[in-house]
């Protein structure tokens, strides 16, 4: 088995913050938030990866407005392995510049992508998970893709439907399709079949293999990235380049295209943390089964979430079911199960100019 | 008919705000608060009786704490007619230390007593009533007070049960007895009887009539007085007497006991906006019966009153019949007709030492 001298970590961190509003804003999105608890979700994903891979290794891509914060959230990381994007473009260009970054200081770099706002906490099964994965893609030009053993009919995600096993790691297997977010009903049947898995949008591939994927599956980005090379990365380059990038995902671009996609079942629990309804499942209830994050008074009041930032105060009485977040300039109350569109909330803010919230 | 040349008002304005929390606190009670929107409520009190009685004679007592706040909130009113308890003693040593001061600055004094936190919308009505009250008390030795034609079975107001017309004015009549807070089931008698009035806690009597009252109905509090009228009313002697006076209200000390009270039906609406369930209705509704005072974003939410202190702002996502209220460091969330049960959360405040949120 190969070592992971060659591996490296590209954290992606360029999460715009809308769903956990009024919390997360633009200059403080989600990845930057203690939402499980402890340290933020982006410091806890670059220190669950560091057994495998130097900071020298790490690289760290977020919105160029957060670059500064991220550089003082992770001040082992040299400043330069923090790319700050001068605008979103999805993840495909995000991927493709980490690359060639990293194959121009080593040919033969493997690297792993990481969300920077996943929840994961059997941290030893998520690295020998994620080694495994980068061992993998070190021995063979495989697109590796982190498969999750669904545990109901989720209609947030996507999923990914396994085919034959790999000869070099018989716990992998070939990717037959990727299917984005289905129905409940076509959910239910996935679940049923058992050979579907939840798309963690966490890879492991060469560097070298994925550029060529990118050069093979979508041409326009691949010509982009090809000027860079020849630019030898420069940050400038890099930044004059970013605006024309296509907007678009690397599933969209590379995955759902690609010949060589395989997929390692997990063992390790994971939760992306979608809407605040993911949080009550990271902290402890009281015994009404009140869930508090920061300081909260309940009276009353049952199955609430009850949200206040650090001076803040919730307090809760006579009420069942809600989720209540205090910010010193705003409060959002909503019921479990709609947090998914707070996104309207911020689209009135947004239209009515309101930046200073948002 | 007399004039009013020698009526003077006392407001009352010690409330200590915590049935609006977390808006009010103690260094901000209710009176302090634009409640009904407009000016706060204890500027639009003295706003209201101006017409009929000038600053040189109106005395507004309140907290010491707070008289400085009211003195700049006042700025009408010469400095030392506010003044500030050392500590707060329920109505009834206010009542007969307001009225010493009247009484010896004029022995014909007649005095209006005015809490600082009702709303009373209107003016004209209310001004002809409490004139008409004050002349009565001038020309007989009347305890009067203001009965409100009760519109529902409320349990949360004291009643008043009616006797035989005055001769002096044939509109007022002789009080029964006062009966306070009743059962639901009785307070239901008491609407279908038609001879019962809610007390509106304003009064109208001479300064000497209330005087000699206090002395005859509750001796102790009376011969404190007494020391204090021997004391001219020094301010320096009111502020030593403050904590020795017994606690306890007027209505209770004098006005239950006392032989010549009498009540005037009045013509104007009244509301003691006892708690925030009293607010939706001095403030206008959206079309999907949802009040905002202050800042507010409604998504498919219905009949909520959302309450933003100014610079802040309540997101209302699919929730219905709350009342929340959003301050820099505090939310408060519970459904409409709960309001009352707030003071547990403030109990909870005190009892772990939070000074900062009361």
């Amino acid at each position: 088995m190969p070592s992971l001298e060659h591996a490296w970590i590209l954290v992606m961190a360029g999460g715009s913050g809308t769903r956990f509003w009024p919390l997360s804003r633009a200059s403080r999105p989600k990845q930057m938030l203690p939402l499980a608890g402890g340290p933020p979700l982006l410091r806890r994903t670059v220190d669950r990866a560091r057994p495998l891979v130097p900071p020298s290794r790490t690289l760290v891509f977020t919105a160029a407005g957060l670059a500064p914060a991220v550089r003082r959230m992770l001040p082992e990381i040299p400043p330069g392995n923090v790319l700050g994007e001068p605008v979103g473009r999805n993840t495909a260009p995000c991927v493709g510049v980490a690359a060639g970054l990293a194959r121009a200081r080593d040919p033969r770099a493997v690297m792993a992508v990481l969300p920077a706002d996943h929840v994961i906490s059997d941290e030893r099964a998520f690295r020998a998970d994620l080694s495994r994965a980068l061992r993998l893609a070190a021995r063979e030009p495989w697109l590796v893709t982190l498969g999750v053993r669904p545990t109901g009919p989720a209609t947030g995600y996507g999923y990914i439907e396994t085919g034959p096993p790999l000869p070099v790691d018989r716990r992998a297997r070939r990717v037959r399709r990727f299917i984005e977010k289905p129905s409940l009903a076509r959910a239910r049947r996935f679940l049923a079949a058992r050979r579907f898995l939840w798309n963690a949008g966490i890879f492991a591939w060469g560097a070298e293999t994925i550029l060529g994927a990118i050069r093979a599956c979508h041409p326009t980005l691949g010509r982009r990235l090809d000027a860079l090379d020849r630019a030898r990365w420069a940050p400038a380059a890099i930044a004059r380049a970013y605006p024309a990038f296509p907007s678009i995902s690397i599933d969209y671009a590379v995955l759902e295209k690609a010949p060589q996609v395989a997929v390692l079942p997990v063992r390790f629990e994971w939760d992306d943390v979608g809407t605040w309804d993911a949080i009550p499942a990271h902290h402890p209830a009281d015994r009404c089964g009140n869930v508090c994050v920061g300081d909260a008074v309940a009276e009353d009041a049952r199955e609430n979430l009850l949200v206040a930032e650090k001076g803040g105060l919730v307090a809760a009485l006579g009420v069942k079911g809600l989720v209540v977040v205090h910010t010193p300039d705003a409060t959002l109350v909503c019921p479990r199960g709609r947090t998914q569109e707070i996104r309207k909330i911020v689209e009135t803010l947004r239209s009515r100019g309101d930046a200073c919230r948002l």
